[in-house]
C-alpha cells in the first residue's frame, strides 16, 4: 500500500501576538514556506479577522499549506498537505516554525489516500 | 484541557470522474457542506489542474475546508477544520460525502490547540 500525500499537522505554540496578527507578515512565511520546500505556489488567500486572528491559504500543484493564528495566544493551527515525493512538507513545517519564532511545536504526519501500487499507477495529476 | 478546534480529515472513495474532475461542481460541494454545517464563508479558490484533478479552499469564519481530488482515482481527500462550537465538522464532512455519492469514507477527528481552561478564557476571534 501507497500514501497518495503526507499531511503533516502541527500546533504552533510561544509566537509573538505581533507577527500571528499582521495578516501581511503570516501570508509572506506561508508563501516563502511553500517556495523553500520547492512547492509551485497556484493560489493565495488569507483573511484578518476582528478584533484579531488570520487564516490563510496557499495552493500549491503539490497540495496545501494552511494556518489559523491566535495571537491572543501565541498560537498558530498549521497543516501542509503535500503529494508526490519532490516536495517534503516537514520543509514547510520547520521554515514556518522558524520565521513564526515558535517555543514550542507539536507535530504529526499523517498518510492520505492509502492505494494498492496497480492504482497508484494511474495517478497522472501529481 | 480544552482543545481549539476540531480537524477532520476524511478519505472519501468511490466518487464519480465526472464529479471529482469539474471544478464548478467540486466548488459548490465545498461551499455547501460549510452552509450546511452553519459556516460563514469568507474565501472561496479553487484550481483545475491538467489533465484533471482538483483543489480548492473554502476559508470559513471558522477556519476552512479543503480538497484535493484524484478523479481517476473516484478518490479525494478533504479535511474540514473548524473552532467553536457553534459548527460541526461532521455535518459538513457527511453533506460532502453523500453530495460526492461516495462509497466509502474513512475519516477521523484530531483536536486541535490544546489549551487549559484558564488560557481559553482569553480567546476572544471565534
Amino acid at each position: 500500500m501507497q500514501s497518495l500525500g503526507r499531511h503533516v499537522l502541527a500546533e504552533v505554540y510561544g509566537c509573538r501576538f505581533e507577527v500571528l496578527n499582521d495578516i501581511k507578515k503570516v501570508q509572506d512565511i506561508m508563501v516563502n514556506a511553500a517556495l523553500e520546500a520547492g512547492a509551485e505556489v497556484r493560489e493565495v488567500v488569507f483573511h484578518k479577522f476582528s478584533p484579531q486572528g488570520v487564516s490563510g491559504v496557499v495552493v500549491i500543484s503539490e497540495s496545501h499549506l494552511a494556518i489559523h493564528t491566535w495571537p491572543e495566544l501565541g498560537y498558530a493551527a498549521v497543516d501542509v498537505f503535500t503529494c508526490g515525493d519532490r516536495v517534503d512538507p516537514w520543509d514547510a513545517c520547520n521554515y514556518m516554525a522558524q520565521m513564526f519564532g515558535a517555543e514550542s511545536v507539536d507535530a504529526s504526519e499523517i498518510k492520505r489516500g492509502m492505494m494498492t501500487e496497480q492504482e497508484e499507477r494511474l495517478v497522472v495529476n501529481i
